[in-house]
C-alpha cells in the first residue's frame, strides 16, 4: 500500500502553499464518476517570483525540469486542499505546455521533471498517466511551463 | 433555479447562428454518461469576417476579450442546436488557445472574456469550470482565440 | 457491421510497429468506464526518420497531411497493441498540434489527413470525433504534428 505523504517526506519534499487562482475558473472541477480536472498550473511561488522565460533561450533544460517539478508540486498542493487525501488519487492524464525558443525540441525531457516526481511519489499504477508535451511561444505571465491534469478518485470509483 | 435563456436576454445577448464545421470532425461528441466534448471554436461570424490577428501585435487585449466572448457565444449556439436545452448543461472544462505576439503574456485575461459570459449566464455552479489558457503562434484562419469545452448534461447524469 | 481490419486492407494500409515511448508516461491510460486517453503521438517511424519541420516553411500542406495520417496510423498501432480489438473502439476526441510557420493558418487541413483515415476505416459513427487543431512553434524532436486521442471501448461500456 503506497503512502504519498511518507514518500514526499522520504524525498525531503513539502507541499507548497497552493497558488492563488489566476483568472475566472475553478481550480479543480469534478465530473463523471470520481473524475476531476485540474486547471493549468505553472511554476509559481506564493512567497516569491514564478519561473519565467523560454526554454532554450532564457532557461536551460535543467532549470525547466525543476520548474516542471515545482508546477507538479503546486498541482498536488491544490488537490490536497480540495480532496484532503492524496492517497486516493490516480492520475489519468497530463497535458504539458513548454514555452520554447523556436529551435528548442526537448519538451518531453522538460515534462519528465514533473512526471518523475509523480512516479516517485505515487508509483507506476497511479503516478504514470498518459501525457502530451507541446511547445508554445508564450504562457501566462511568461512562465516557462504550464501543466493541466486529469485524475480519478479511487475511493469514489470503487464505492 | 437558473434560466440561461432569461439571463442571456437580460444581458441583451442573442445566440448567433452556429458556425459551420471547419474540417472533418463532429461539433459535439458525447461520451461516458452524459458527458460531451465540444470541438474547438473561434470568433467566427456566419455573416461577417472572423476576428483574426495576434494579441499584443494586431489586437488589443480588450478586442481579444470580445473575441473570446464571441467564441463562447458560438459554443453556446452549437450546444443549443445539438441538445436543445442549455439549462441542463454544466461546464466541466475550458481549454483556450490565444494567438499571441511573442511578448504577450496575458492569456488568462483574454480567456476571462469567455469565462465572464459563462459565469453571468450559468452561475458559479454550472458556469465556472476548470480552465487552462495557453499562448500559441498561430490558429486556423489566423483567428485570435480558439476554445474547446467539456460539459455534462445534468438531466442524463441524474437519471 | 464495420470491420476495421478489412477496411485497412482494402485501403492498402498496414499498421506500423508501434512507436517507442518518448518519455515518462503510459501510452494509453484507461479511466472512467471504458474510456481511454492515448498520449500524444507524432509522425515517427520505427525504421526511419520522423517527419520534422514547420508546415508552411519546411513542409508543404500535402506533406503535413501525410504526416498527420502517419501519426494516426501510429495511434491505431498503439491501441491495437493495448486492446487487441480495434473493432470495439469509438473515437471521442482528437487534439492536434501542428508545428506552424508564423504565417501558416491551415491547421485544420493538416489534421484532415488524420481524420480522413479515421473516417475511412471506422466510419462516421466511430471515426468522426470532436477535434481541435492548434498551431504551435515547436514540438518534440521537431516533428511537424502531434495528436492525442480519447476513445471509448464499446464492449466495456455496453457490459
Amino acid at each position: 500500500m503506497k503512502d504519498v505523504y511518507a514518500n514526499l517526506a522520504r524525498l525531503g519534499l513539502e507541499l507548497p502553499e497552493p497558488p492563488p487562482r489566476g483568472g475566472l475558473y475553478t481550480p479543480i472541477r469534478t465530473f463523471g464518476r470520481g473524475l476531476a480536472w485540474c486547471s493549468g498550473v505553472g511554476p509559481t511561488r506564493v512567497d516569491g517570483p514564478a519561473v519565467t522565460g523560454a526554454v532554450g533561450a532564457d532557461l536551460t533544460i535543467e532549470e525547466a525540469q525543476e520548474a516542471a517539478k515545482l508546477s507538479m508540486l503546486n498541482i498536488l498542493a491544490i488537490i490536497e486542499r480540495e480532496t484532503g487525501d492524496l492517497n486516493s488519487i490516480r492520475f489519468v492524464k497530463l497535458l504539458g505546455f513548454v514555452r520554447s525558443a523556436d529551435d528548442f525540441e526537448q519538451q518531453p525531457a522538460v515534462m519528465n521533471g514533473a512526471s518523475q516526481l509523480l512516479l516517485d511519489v505515487f508509483g507506476e499504477a497511479d503516478g504514470l498517466p498518459s501525457r502530451s508535451a507541446i511547445g508554445v511561444n508564450q504562457l501566462p505571465g511568461g512562465i516557462c511551463v504550464e501543466i493541466e491534469a486529469v485524475f480519478e478518485r479511487r475511493d469514489e470509483v470503487e464505492l
